[in-house]
């Protein structure tokens, strides 16, 4: 837990220089545009301790695999998005002092992250070991208006002497990543080049052979005028500079603004990267940084219109959904399938760039509800397109006929994850994905998803559940053995709730699935019959079975579902009884006394309560909740948006309340000790949705928008807005009402505690 | 499954090269003395596929975890026995053409380990490109007499040519472990030194700081006559040679004899090591080796006869039987207690040296019946040395006031395993450790061990036990909750059976230890009372509640226990059923397929009614035999021989006889395909209690050793021989009798098929 941020609407402050804290502040102030990210790391010279981290979407590196003890089934690799070429370089000295913060005095320090435009500044007077003062002054942003092109202003001003100041604007290539398993270094140079101010670092991966050009320009300022000085040019493996030296007084400004151009083989063929490269760092230097910063700044208001989230009385609180939003935006823009909303985004190496299924459970919902339509699409082509690997990944662990197994951890379908209990285990992920196929349609209404793309992945996810399932003689009942829960804090276990629901259920939908192509699109559906195999009698009268004579654990007692066989044998004492020094468990705790403890790590059983709230009374949510909450260490980050959102339903609004602030300020107030590793950007969506699902208790029931709005205590009020179908609307909930205002040209129907409205196009809803 | 190995009573056999199966080879003939074993590795250079391995006892090397998710709680380190110092090389060539079995045409070869002397022989006609024809010969040992030193006699000789030829003694300590984790190099160099014939290499490990001096001297003779020829030393890093050459004619021989000296500080002090291995280098080349061989087979001829096992009328099983044998009396001497046995002995890198609860399970039996009483003991020493390790291991997880959690893997009383599965929760490795005190005693009647030794290691297991199971309020029972049993193809399972009933035994046998101690050694027990902060009654009470009140998974239908919970939810499909292309399953299957599978790696409920036989009926015997023989896939060279002791005591014989076939020709057959890594040492154990307590019937009761003796069909005769306090008897059965020579001075009574028989000193008894 940390408070050293500054609480401001829009921005991410750090005031004076937190050394201890640099990886955390790097990771929180880190910039993307969807095609790259950039940490927070200094231009100059820093050679105090820092995670350097550039990142290029979609280029990765099959990392050896470490394991300690080989299973059959495991990968050979685990896909690494990589630490790239360093484009934000620029060294500076004084009479050849080297400018280096972690050697010089600071007097003043200041960097910040405007939100509102993804603006990254920083500020700072320094005293060298020679005496000289030194004022600079950066600001830089990835631009989401033109994904290729980064741009840096950087100034400096000595303060109290006159002499040569010498700037060398870099590129280098000579990157590792810290997380390497085998200290490897993943890059190889393909060509470098440097005339005059422009140049670039053409890098290519080892074994995946991506290339990624990385090209740069800069121009001059000398106290607001454009100089031209003599430039002496240097390359070394994998690295560019360019470097001037200027004569300066007292008082004057020196200004490099450095064009940058990030641009991959995902994007040009090979014979263009190049050309492509030299365009792009063109019209960055042609634009010159104000026009540039002129249309980000256009390109993030465009975002925030649909995006923001207001609350009024709380800056805090104002900050931290901002911050969720924000870097959720800036990681994944929706524009290409191939990409992935990865759990730490491009800010950092570990799980860096690879795709659980937190995509499905808590980034699709903020994508469907502030994006255009088909960046969730798009979301869910990406697990359409890796089908033939999931199918794959099923046959290495003896499935057959078309069952698929989508994977644990990947980043191009294929399994990286090497954990027996969690890569062949916690198979509930299969579900996710059915799950977010019915809640896509649901949300958008987009029924045409189901052939061909929906019902093909539906149709392997039931052949995998239909195969994996088996009868127990002794229950008499179909079982579901050997499975790893939501709850990675039991492993290995018989009849997870969750995923034995989530087994029928996808079967139950599947089923649906097929009705509906047979009602509505026969030819279609004999066409996919033939494609996929589909012995549809054999098939489904087999998943009739599971579903009807499906076991799930119970206790009839106090009525609830078991998170798994044999849970009350443990010793089932409160979360809040154990002692401080004892969390959080998984700092504190061995393994074996994790499992054989009844301690909750994120929503299990609740997760398919959540999911599937309208199949249970109120009561027995009730019951759940009470019998669950209490067991929850919630720490996965994934974990209290889910309790939120069901406290919320059952109003029980001050515990919901205290499950938002948890996940809200995850990062910003390091609340979990790892944001020096990067944001937790996929629990971002989870925020959204305690807030949207959680205060605003937004649910889609029969294609319309329902709510059940409440506003925390210590707010004035709060907005938010929904893409919903063609409409856009905006919410907003005071202690007195809820109004909605319907922004777009068609009516609405929707549905407040229980009651219907009718909301013309352009107008306004109040509720009292 | 291989077949080249020649069947013969005394010898393993290879007759010609077998340049695929070399590794296997090397693995079957390994030598060994207890304080060093070595590989079959040829003398002379060979390029082609080989592990080359030299092994000292007790030098180890903590090789840095290889992890791919990290769990806390896991050792950062697993400590292997090292490949050391080569010993043996003696590099020859022709004209300046270098002898080299991977390039030479091979016109005769023929390699041996004679069993009765630990002498590995070798003896080959090869041709060299060259045209030259040459004939070596060569012997080797390592003394059980002197284990200070290994001899060499090697001999070339010209077939078709006159010229000359040139012999490179050498030592190397340029030597690494092909399962090095991170490819490190686990040796420094001390120092090195050659003078004449005689030099050393002296090395020291990195982190553990052991040293070993590793000394040759050698002479030669042609024809038979000592000749001094001029040497020519060479000295690199970690290398000294002499090499010497000599004009042959056609026809004539080369005979060099090496000795070599390997003396670690696991016997001398620092300052002594070199001079120790001067004085054992003299003493053997004063000695010369046919005098160092007569030594040998005298110090072998009395090892077999207390331990030789006889079979007329089957080679292959003769061979078997005494293989393993021989194997585990090179392994293990029992004269250190610092040492134990190693799954693989000295034969290879693979688990090499470390202990594992095989040692208690598997080897213990073995020495208590062929083995001075100090031996066994030695054993039980091992583990009570590394009770404060036990304990800190213990603490690590959790566990307070002297409980104690052995090991999994160790070498020095750390935890060396990283599977969570394995090391912090295949626990029963605890009972296994208790249960090696009960059998010692009972075997030994050394009541006096559990004072001050046995006590102290039962109290803190049992302090364990009652830590580690816990209260179900829905069961109204203890229960054992996230366990691995022996057999590791469950993990993590709910109330193994074989582990609560080993907790529940261990509980009632330290209270009997207790009650003994009181009432015989009251003074003694008060004083471990203080030294061990037992608060008797408080403990015992809570133990007195568990062993009344376990739980233990019961099948009522059936009338069985079962493997553990939910053990009937699996598909129950006997092994017989499986396709052959699904065996073995561990190398067919993902690990999943064999977790929800019912199919049973090794004697797991079987081996707590192995242990616990007189506490089951034959019916109850019997119903579990039946119900887990057929699941059983036998995937662990441990598992056949518990239920070849099994099937002979319920009268399966023939089943009995097939399950012996299986562990006693494993490594001679390369049944598992794994020989080439080394040789299942530990379970040449099970081996020889499959025949004695199998085929021989072997039991204590009440202090007498009681037989039900049956002869497979195939077989004339076979006879074994018994340590048994302080008698020693030869046991032999044929198709018509059983008969009993008592060797001792001492008179016995024992028990044949239920019937008392006494046998007096020096005589006789025959049972038809």
């Amino acid at each position: 837990m940390k408070n050293y941020i500054k609480h401001d609407e829009w921005k991410i402050i750090e005031e004076g220089f937190h050394r201890e804290e640099n990886r955390i502040t790097e990771s929180l102030l880190s910039i993307g545009n969807g095609r790259s990210g950039q940490r927070a790391n200094f231009e100059e010279k820093y050679s105090g301790d820092s995670l350097q981290g550039s990142y290029v979407a979609g280029v990765y590196y099959p990392d050896k695999t470490r394991v300690g003890w080989w299973k059959n089934g495991y990968p050979e690799y685990f896909a690494k998005i990589l630490n790239a070429t360093n484009w934000i370089g620029i060294n500076i000295s004084f009479d050849g002092e080297e400018l280096d913060l972690s050697k010089a005095e600071i007097l003043t320090f200041y960097r910040d992250l405007d939100m509102k435009s993804g603006l990254l500044s920083r500020s700072f007077v320094a005293k060298l070991s020679s005496g000289k003062e030194v004022e600079v002054k950066s600001k830089r942003f990835l631009s989401i208006a033109d994904q290729e092109i980064g741009a840096i202003r950087y100034t400096v001003k000595a303060l109290n002497f006159s002499g040569k100041i010498t700037a060398t604007p870099y590129i280098d290539g000579n990157v590792v990543n810290e997380d390497s398993n085998y200290d490897e270094n993943f890059w190889i140079e393909k060509a470098t080049q440097i005339n005059g101010s422009v140049g670039f670092v053409y890098m290519e991966t080892k074994k995946t052979a991506f290339q990624v050009c990385t090209g740069m320009s800069f121009r001059a300022c000398l106290n607001g005028t454009r100089i031209e000085p003599q430039l002496s040019s240097d390359q070394k493996e994998k690295y560019i500079s360019s470097e001037f030296t200027v004569e300066v007084k007292n008082g004057d400004e020196l200004c490099i603004e450095k064009y940058a151009a990030i641009i991959s083989t995902l994007y040009y063929p090979e014979t263009k990267l190049q050309n492509a490269t030299e365009k792009a760092l063109k019209r960055a230097s042609e634009k010159g940084f104000d026009k540039l910063f002129a249309d980000q700044e256009k390109a993030w208001a465009k975002r925030w219109e649909t995006s923001d989230i207001r609350i009024e009385g709380d800056v805090a609180a104002q900050q931290g959904i901002r911050f969720n939003i924000f870097q959720l935006n800036q990681t994944y823009l929706g524009d290409d399938e191939r990409l992935n909303i990865g759990p730490k985004g491009f800010t950092g190496e570990k799980y860096g760039g690879v795709t659980y299924w937190d995509t499905e459970a808590y980034c699709l919902p903020f994508e469907l509800g502030t994006s255009p339509q088909m960046v969730s699409k798009n979301l869910l082509l990406y697990r359409y397109k890796h089908l033939p690997k999931a199918i794959e990944n099923a046959e290495k662990l003896g499935f057959t006929d078309g069952a698929a197994l989508y994977p644990m951890v990947t980043i191009n379908g294929e399994e990286c994850h090497n954990e027996w209990e969690i890569t062949f285990e916690e198979i509930h992920r299969n579900g996710a994905i059915a799950y977010a196929i019915y809640n896509y349609i649901n949300y958008t209404g987009d029924q045409d998803y189901l052939a061909p793309y929906g019902f093909e992945v539906l149709l392997a996810l039931s052949r995998f559940w239909s195969q994996r399932i088996n009868w127990s003689e002794e229950k008499k009942k179909f079982v579901l053995l050997g499975v790893t829960g939501p709850n990675e804090y039991e492993n290995n276990v018989n009849n997870n709730f969750h995923t034995s629901y989530m087994a029928v259920w996808t079967l139950k939908y599947t089923l649906k699935a097929i009705d509906y192509l047979k009602r509505e699109h026969p030819l279609l559906y004999e066409d996919l019959v033939k494609k996929l195999k589909l012995k549809e009698l054999k098939e489904t009268s087999r998943w009739k079975k599971i579903i009807k004579d499906m076991y799930f654990p119970y206790d009839f007692g106090r009525k609830i579902y078991l998170q798994q066989d044999g849970f009350l044998d443990k010793e089932l004492i409160p979360v809040s009884q154990l002692k401080p020094e004892d969390r959080p468990i998984n700092q504190k705790w061995s393994w074996d006394r994790i499992l054989r403890s009844p301690y909750i790590k994120q929503a299990d059983t609740l997760q398919s309560i959540f999911w599937f709230e309208d199949e249970f009374d109120k009561e027995s949510i009730e019951r759940h909740f009470d019998f669950y909450e209490p067991l929850t260490v919630h720490e996965s980050s994934l974990s209290s948006c889910i309790h939120a959102i069901l406290a919320a339903s059952i109003g029980r609004q001050e515990k919901a309340y205290e499950m938002y602030l948890r996940t809200a300020r995850l990062d910003l107030d390091d609340y979990n000790n790892d944001t020096c590793d990067g944001l937790h950007i996929t629990s971002m969506g989870g925020t959204w949705m305690a807030f949207v699902q959680g205060f605003g208790g937004m649910r889609v029931r029969n294609g319309q928008l329902n709510f059940t709005p409440f506003i925390p205590e210590g707010w004035n009020s709060y907005s938010f807005r929904l893409n919903f179908r063609e409409a856009h609307l905006e919410f907003k909930m005071d202690k007195k009402q809820f109004s909605v205002y319907n922004h777009s040209k068609v009516n609405m129907d929707l549905v407040v505690h229980g009651q219907q409205y009718h909301l013309p196009a352009r107008k306004e809803l109040t509720i009292k």
